[in-house]
């Protein structure tokens, strides 16, 4: 009888189960979804369970839980439990459950930890956060330059357990910088006597420990490697930066760059579980702020009001005009942020770009034009259509080439290019396209 | 000293190199590199330097490729060269090449090749776009489950050459269904006597052949697996996806999501590449259907006319108010959209949100009618800051209730929720916010 879990629907955290179920529920489980079903229970019962599993399956799980579970927990427990799942978890979690606590509580927790422990916490923790040092892990595997095929596979069963992946080791020479590393499929190809030094890539590729996260992600993603090697100045190995961990940060990012671009301020917490308080107040600021802009479209039909007066038909098709600016540059804008994030277009493609983005919306702004002229003739006659056609083409102009070009300014004054998000543009495109339609109204109708 | 690649900028291709120095490129820069490289050059100038490398690490380069790049090659070099290098090609790679030719070009093509490449490629290229067949791999590593670590190991290093990993290995039953998994890792740490049916996974995590690929990859994301084996309805194995594959596949999505919700119609090419007629195309009709879209809103101005004429200041507002009852509704479509994406919300969850939703936008609305009041007030007296106020109070939570809902009722028309895009939330809540406007200021000023 076929035994395979197919996996169909990741979302289900299992249904309540009792007795020898839930036993070999316990027992058996991937962590990540004994973490899920923990995460239903009130704390002290998810806890209650917790500490009934083997201390290596118990970390296992402990680190599957969510940033803010794994916080409150370790405020709960006995700063002896605490201190043991610590002591097992990986570097690169427990650095990160540090970086989560108060100052106290991080003072509480080293105090009950060996030296190796604390050491290790305090150096993880220290880098910034968004960095290849904030994401990377020091449990690397190592090699001698000198030893044999043999010698180093046995090293790496050795190591194995404490390891974050002995697929990839590194091999350092006497000042601890890089000069190698090596596969375990090509440990295991290789001849028992062959050196690791006659196998191993001596020109390793690695990254600097304060390369932003989201380059270690594509350069991993590039080369298709399992882990990266971090390097300070000096070429000494820092930690590695493993693939599902560099995936998880490109996730994190990504969510980041999506509520950039619809002006929220970004947050970490899952959606479903965000409180009102956090939704409201990272809403607001940019909703708020967007009025004041909109002043700007304001003034400017205060400033055309006799205009207004004279011809009402106008008035129909602005909503029509600005929306249609603004949509055209959400999409440039849109399309510009994406690429400038993976690494798609550079800041030097600008002028390129440019060039195009004029042809484009030309192109865009004509058709549009063409498709509003019989509506402004319907409505209020030729001279109507001729101003509703022209202010037409020349705002879906302008407004794509802001959309497009407000990333790379951003960039270029070292902001998230993400900032320019369709809003930002519409608003800007609004106040221009204000002025030019009743610009061209008053031109046209006078 | 020390030679490490230290890897901080991966968008410029390497440059122009001559003599001695791109001898020792052309040998060992990594694949990706050289493939970058090589797309600098003219066609014919590509293959004479492809065509000078040894086999297999031609063929890595060629993989390595665009699609569009290989395709042209495949079309323009000898039958045999294609064959050669179709026959070392990786099986999920050799079968997107495939899809990306004509029929009779699919036809010469797999005349020159041997049976067993020529059914490989006919299984994988059949399954459809954007499921787990499309990215899966055939060249996966199997066991026997009688077998002893030690001739577990003899087995691995034999297929080595051929498999797309060897870190994970899968036991087939005499049906070929799945019946066990095994890590090297274990492998290594295993007694050179036990059997490989003692120390494998009985209960392996698999995928159904048709699931969507971004399914798959959240689910290598979340079990922290190198390869994820895909089966069909009756359990055997029919293929895996390795975590590398699962993550572009994430990437594409991602870029596909940004495009769908700025309304561009989704494309593949590179933002850079992408040629006017493209761009044009792809943006066009979006564009175009919300300009009709917005004809909803001039229709709601044309009938309340006599009170435009009677109230001009009331114009001064408009932008203003459509524009944060859209920007509100852009900020839940988009964070409902990307939550969805990544598994954060469920369709199930909509109850629960909405009473949520509720609550912040009128937050945000009487935030945001607290701003507008005075301004309604310095410019035209009390009564219209009244009609101001209330308006967007209401249209706040309106674009909210809207931008929220979008995305959970195209999802269960089984349309991709990523289509509820912000000028889509916007161009809606601008019909409604026109009519709820004038309104207000009827029954207010009347």
């Amino acid at each position: 009888m076929q035994n395979t879990k197919v996996i169909t629907n990741l979302s289900t955290p299992p249904a309540d189960a009792t007795g020898e179920t839930l036993a070999a529920f316990l027992d058996t489980a991937p962590a990540i979804d004994l973490a899920a079903w923990l995460q239903t229970l009130p704390g002290s019962e998810m806890w209650r369970h917790l500490a009934a599993l083997p201390l290596a399956r118990r970390t296992k799980v402990f680190a599957s839980l969510p940033p803010e579970t794994q916080a409150d927990l370790a405020r709960a427990i006995s700063p002896d439990s605490l201190a043991e799942i610590i002591t097992w978890m990986d570097a690169d979690d427990r650095a990160d459950l540090f970086n989560d606590l108060t100052p106290t509580e991080q003072r509480q927790l080293t105090q009950n930890l060996a030296e190796e422990e604390r050491n290790d916490i305090r150096r993880l923790s220290a880098h910034a956060e968004g960095t290849a040092g904030a994401i990377m892990t020091s449990d690397y595997a190592t090699l001698d330059a000198g030893m044999t095929t043999l010698q180093a596979i046995a090293a790496l069963r050795h190591q194995a357990s404490d390891k974050e992946t002995i697929y990839r080791s590194f091999i350092l020479d006497h000042r601890q910088r890089l000069i190698g590393t090596l596969r375990l499929h090509e440990l295991l190809l290789a001849a028992d006597d062959r050196l690791v030094t006659e196998i191993m890539d001596h020109a390793p590729i690695s990254v600097p420990v304060d390369m932003d996260q989201e380059g270690v992600a594509r350069a991993i993603a590039r080369y298709d490697v399992l882990a990266l090697p971090v390097v300070d100045a000096e070429g000494r190995l820092l930690g590695i930066v493993t693939h599902d961990d560099a995936a998880d940060a490109i996730e994190a990012e990504t969510t980041e760059d999506f509520q950039k671009i619809s002006t929220v301020l970004p947050f970490t917490q899952s959606l479903r579980k965000a409180g009102i308080g956090v939704l409201y107040s990272r809403r607001i600021v940019w909703l708020a702020l967007l009025v004041f802009g909109n002043l700007f479209s304001g003034a400017g039909i205060a400033y055309f009001e006799d205009t207004i007066l004279a011809y009402v038909s106008l008035v129909f098709f602005l909503p029509l005009l600005i929306d249609s600016s603004g949509n055209a540059g959400s999409q440039s804008a849109t399309l510009m942020v994406r690429a400038l994030a993976t690494g798609d277009v550079a800041l030097k493609d600008w002028q390129n770009l440019i060039g195009r983005e004029l042809v484009v919306a030309a192109a865009l702004g004509a058709t549009m034009a063409l498709v509003v002229l019989p509506l402004g003739a319907l409505r209020g006659g030729s001279e109507i259509a001729l101003v509703v056609g022209v202010t037409m083409f020349v705002l879906v102009i302008i407004g794509s080439l802001v959309g497009m070009s407000l990333p790379f300014l951003l960039s270029r004054l070292r902001l998230d290019p993400a900032t320019a998000s369709g809003p930002l543009v519409t608003t800007i495109s609004d106040a221009v396209g204000v002025v030019v339609y009743f610009l061209v109204a008053t031109l046209v109708l006078n």
